[in-house]
C-alpha cells in the first residue's frame, strides 16, 4: 500500500471517518427463495436467501421452537485473486466463523422459541468482496427472514408473524490510531484493531468481536469503536425500516 | 403437472417449438475477474467468470500450450427446493459431468495449442435455474473467456489474441413426440429424449449428447433435433458476434 | 505414436475399418453374485455383476417401481501405468461420468416402471483396459442384468420377467479423417472425434454421446459414425440373442 | 437446572461473582514437547504443549518472520457425554473458531516479526471441562509458549528472547442479570451473555467477544463485563509472573 | 543410536531382561466417564475411558448381547516429534490395527453374550509414548471397563456384573539375539522380532502377533518369547487383582 | 449353520483336517502389470499385480534400498453379499490391517536394502472371497513380485535380482476343539481360534496372528496349530518352486 499523509482525514471517495457507505438493499432479488436479497454496501454484494423448511433439528423435535441457522460462502471471484471452492475442500475456519456469527445473530433477533417448528436456512454467498462482507451477510439476512417469515404467514406455515427486533451489524477498525467506520478491504487490510457489531433497534449489543491485529488496544479505544459502530447500525436500522415500511 | 391440450403447439409464454427464450448477456458484470458475465437465458440466470492464471497444469509445463478448466456449481436457492452446498460432500455427478462439459466445450474453441502457458479458470455459477443451465453455461462462458483472452493481451500475459472460433450450445428435446428447441425447467422435467448441442460458427459440430428420458428415438428424430439445434446455435453465435462486435 | 502412412487403410490385426473386435462374454462367471459376466473386447476385459436386492431408493418406496443403477471402477493395473485406487480420493470425474451412463443405458432397455419394488445394483470392474471399457461394461451389463432379472423370478423375488430391448454399446471415432469402429487404445488416443452410442434392438438409439477432440465435425460426419455405429451394435445385439437364445 | 433462589447471591463451592476458581500450572508436564504445561482452572483441565518448527508456512519464507499457530481438541469424555472424535469428521465449527481465536492471542503476545523463521506449534488438548476451556487454553498456551521459545534460545534455534506481553484469557457471563467472573460449565449453561475477553500486561484487549444468549446488552452492561474480566486477568497475569518468575 | 556392547546383559536404568517397567494404574481419573484410568509402564502414559451406552450396534439390536468398542489415538506431542492430529486426515493403519487388537481383546474378557444390551466405548489416548502403548491400553482398558461395569450395575444399567476374566498385555521383543521383556521405545527401535501377547487370568492365549523386524524367527525363540511374555503377564495381572481386590 | 454331527472328522468335499485346498496360480494374468497372477486357494480367487516404479518414498531418498507397499481390496460381489466400495468411505479397518501384513510381509522375504531405488506396489482383489484371502493374497503376491522382479533386471532397472526368501502364507484355526488347517469361509465363520500364520522356505516364521474368537488357547493348542501351518506352508513353498522352477 501507498502511504498517504492525509490518511487520518481522507478515505476512499472522500468518505468521513463515521461515514457509512452507501446502502442498497433489492429485495426479492430470486424467483424461488421464500425470502432473497441482493444487499449492497458499497462495492461488496452479498446475495441472501432465507429458506424455509417445514421441520426442526432433531434437538428441537416436539418443543414448539423454531430454528434459524446460516451458511456463508463466497464465488470464486469475488475476489481478487481467484480461490478454491471448499466443496473439494474442508470448510475453511473463516467462513465458519462467519456462517455460525450470522446464525447467532439472527436467532437473536427473532422470538424463535414462539415460532413453531419451522427452521430457516439462511444462504449468504458474496458475489463481489471489498470489505465488510460478514455485517453486510448479517444485516442483508435480517430483511430476507423478515421476508420469508411474512410468506410463511402467507402460506400458513406459521400462524402469524413472530416476535422480532430489527438488528443490524457494522464493522468499525482503527487505522494509523483513528478509529473508522465501515472499512473497505484496502482499509481492512491495514487496520491495527477490527471489530464487528452487531446492535438491535433499541441500541442493545447482540454481538461485539473486538481483535487486536497488531495493536493491542486500550478501554478508552473500545468506547470510541463502539460509539462508531453504534452510529452505523442506527443509520442500517433506519434504512431497513424505510425499506420494509415498520 | 396439470395436463395441456394444446401442448403440441403452445409453450409457455406463446412460444414457438422452434424459438429461443429471451436471451441477454451482460459482460465485466463482476469488478475482480479478468472476464465475467451475467447470462440470462429466460429465467435461468448464470454468473459466469474467468480467470487467467500464469502457469499451466504439471503435465503441459515447458511445452508452450495453454490450458482452459471449468467449475460448475448452483447456490443453495437456486432451484425450487434448496439444495445442499456441495462443499460439504462429494463432487455430485451431475455437476461434474457439466463442468468436464464446459471445459472440453471452450478448450474446443480456442487455440490452446499456441496460447502460451497460461491457464483459464471458468467459474459458472448459477444463481437461478429454470432449465439449460449447462448450455447456458458455455456460452457465457464463451464470452467470459474471450473477455479474459483480451485482457491477457493487454497485460501482456500472452503475445496476442490465439485463434478461436465462436461457439455456442443448446438444449432441445421431444415432448409428446414433438421436438422442440431450448426447453426451460418445467419442459425439460416432461422430455422423453433430451439433447444438448455445441455447435460453432462453421456450423461444425463440437459436443452432441442425446439421451432418452423414456423414449429411445430414432435416427429421423435425432435429425430433427439437430435441425432445431443448428437453428438455436445459429442464432445465439450471430448474437456473441454483435455483443463482441467481431 | 509412430506415422503409419497406411493407416488410413490398415488396422492392428489387420481389422478392417467396419470390423468389430472379437467379443466373447462368459455367463456365470461369479459364485456369489445373481447375474455376473467376464466380457471381453478384443483385449478389453471387464467382469460386470448385477446385484438384487429387495428394496428401492427411498424416492421410489411405495411406488412399485424398481430401480438399476451401475457402478464403474478399474483396478489399478487395468492400465499401462498404475492408477491409485479411487477409495482414497474423490470419485474421478470420467468414472461418474461412465457410471452414470451405464445406469441410464440399462433403465432404458428394462421396463422398471413394472418390475416391482426391487433394485439391481451393476458393478462393472475393468481388470484389463484397451479401448472401449465404458462400452463393453454397458454390453456386458445387459447380460448380467438379464441373468439376474432370471434370477430374481426363480426365487420369486419379482412375479415375471419384465419387458425389456436387448441393448448394447460401441464406440466409433474419426482417426485421420476415417471413421472407424471399435476403436481400440491406440486408436482412440488418437482418434479426432469420439462418439458412444447406445442402440436397442430396434435399432433405436438409447444414448449418442459425439465429442470433438481436436476437429469438429460435419452433420455428414456424424451420420458416416452412426452408421458404423449401427452396424456393430447390430452384430452385438445378435451376439447377444444367440448367447440367450432369445 | 433446578432453580436457585439465591443464585444471585451464592455460586458453586460459595464462590463470589468476582472470584477466579483455583488456578494450577504444572509446567514441564509432558516429556517430549519444548514447552509444555497442564492448566486446572477448577476442575477444567487442559494439557497445553508449544512444538518448535523450525521452518515458516510458505507466505512467510524468507521474511525472517516467526510463526505461531494452534490446535485446539477434546478428548472423548472431557465431557459428561461422550463426543466423537473429530479425526472422522469434519472439524467442528466451535474448535475452529477456538482454535483460531488462541493463536491470534498468543500471536498478539509474542514480537513474531523479530522472531526468526521457526513456527511455534500450539496443541491444546482438553482432559477435562468443567467452563472456560478456551480461555484455560490461552493461559496456559502463553506459559508454554514461553517455555518453548526459552528452550529455543537454549538450542540456538533463535538468537535471544524475542519481546513478549504476559497475557491471559478469562470469561465473563451475566446469569439472572448478575455479572459473575469464570463461569464453571454450569453457569455458562445458564448465562444470558458470555464473554471471553483476552489482555495483556499493560492492561490492553487483545480480543474482546461478547454475545448475546438470549437476552441482548447494553453498554453499561458490557462494561461491567469487562471490569469483572479485567480483575480476573490481572489476577492471572500476576500468577504467572509469579510462576515464571518474570 | 550409539553402539552399546554390553546390551546383550544391560538395559536402560539397569533393568533385567525379563523385568518390567514400573507400572502405576491411577483409577478415577477423569471425572465425567464411567471408568478411567491413568496407566503409566515406565514413561508410557495413557489415559484410557470406557463409556457406557444404553444401546447396541444395529446387528446386536434385539439380541440381549452386548458390546465392547474401542478408539486410540495419541495427542500430536506425545512422540518426539509432533504428529499431525488425525482428524484432519483418514485414519492412519498403524491407529486402526491397535484400536481393532483392544477391542477384540476385551471382548474376549467379558461375557458380552450375557451383559445386556448396552454398549462400552472405551477411548485410549497416549498422552506420552515410549514404546508398549497399545500393550499399556489393553491392561488399562481391562480396569477402565470392569469400573464402568461396577458403575453400570449401580445405576442399575444392567442387572448384575458380567462374567469375565482379568487379562493384560505386554510387549516381547529380540534385539541382537536377545529376547526381552516390555519394550520401550529404543529397544522396540531396534528389534528384530516383536511380539504382543494378551493372556487372560487361566494364563490362555487371548492373541499373538509376533512379527519380524528384519530377521525371520524360528519355534524355538517364539517360544522362549512366549515364555517371557507369560512371566510379564502374571506380574500385571496379579497387580491388577491386588488394585481391584478381586 | 446347520450342525454337523461329523464335523470333528469330516469336512466339505472331504478334505482332511490337514490337508489344503486345491492350489492354482496363473502367471501373467494380465497384459500391462511387470508381474501378475490369478490364485485360486479352492474357491478364493484373488488377481494379485505387482508394479514397478523407478522411485522410493520421500524417507528413502538416496538410500539405495527399494520399497515394497500393498493394497488390498475386494470386488463388491466377491462375497454372499454385496459391499458397498471403499471408494466412497473411509478404508476399512479390516483391509487396512490385511495390506499392511501383506506388505509388512513381503518385504520380509526380499532383501530390499540392496534392491536399488525402485518401488514395487502390490495389488491384491478379491474377486471371489471363500476363506482364506489375505494369506491367498501373501502367497501369490511374492510369486507376482518374483516375476516383477525378473521383468525389472531384463529391462535394466536394478542391476541383478536381489537375494529372496520364497515365503507363503495360511490361515489354521480350531473348530469345536479340533484344529484344522486351511479354512474355507463356512468353517472361519466357526472357529474358535483364527490363526495366520507366514513362513520362508528355512521354516523360519514371518509373522503369526492368532486370535481368540470366543475361545481363550492354551500354549499347546498354539502348538498344534503351528504345526500345521507349518506343513501346509511347506506345500505351498513346494508348489511354487515348481511353479518358478527355482
Amino acid at each position: 500500500m501507498s502511504e498517504n499523509n492525509n490518511e487520518r482525514d481522507e478515505r476512499l471517495n472522500g468518505r468521513k471517518n463515521d461515514e457509512l457507505r452507501p446502502i442498497k438493499i433489492t429485495r426479492d432479488y430470486l424467483k424461488w427463495p421464500e425470502g432473497s436479497v441482493l444487499i449492497e454496501m458499497g462495492e461488496t454484494k452479498v446475495i441472501v436467501t432465507a429458506s424455509v423448511e417445514n421441520s426442526v433439528p432433531r434437538f428441537l423435535r416436539d418443543s414448539g421452537k423454531g430454528w434459524i441457522t446460516a451458511e456463508y460462502d463466497m464465488l470464486p471471484r469475488a475476489t481478487d485473486r481467484r480461490r478454491n471452492r471448499d466443496r473439494t475442500r474442508k470448510i475453511p475456519g473463516r467462513s465458519m466463523e462467519i456462517q455460525r456469527l450470522i446464525g447467532r445473530g439472527i436467532r437473536a433477533a427473532v422470538d424463535i422459541d414462539n415460532l413453531g417448528e419451522i427452521t430457516i436456512k439462511i444462504d449468504a454467498d458474496v458475489i463481489q468482496a471489498d470489505g465488510g462482507t460478514r455485517c453486510a451477510s448479517i444485516t442483508g439476512a435480517f430483511v430476507a427472514v423478515y421476508d420469508a417469515l411474512q410468506m410463511a404467514v402467507k402460506k400458513e406455515l406459521i400462524p402469524s408473524m413472530p416476535k422480532y427486533k430489527i438488528l443490524s451489524a457494522i464493522s468499525v477498525g482503527i487505522i494509523k490510531d483513528v478509529p473508522k467506520l465501515d472499512l473497505c478491504y484496502i482499509e481492512d487490510s491495514n487496520a491495527e484493531v477490527d471489530m464487528n457489531v452487531i446492535m438491535d433497534e433499541d441500541n442493545k449489543l447482540v454481538e461485539v468481536q473486538g481483535t487486536s491485529e497488531g495493536k493491542n488496544f486500550s478501554r478508552a479505544e473500545l468506547n470510541q469503536l463502539l460509539d462508531l459502530a453504534e452510529k452505523g447500525n442506527r443509520e442500517l436500522i433506519n434504512y431497513i425500516k424505510n425499506l420494509l415500511a415498520i
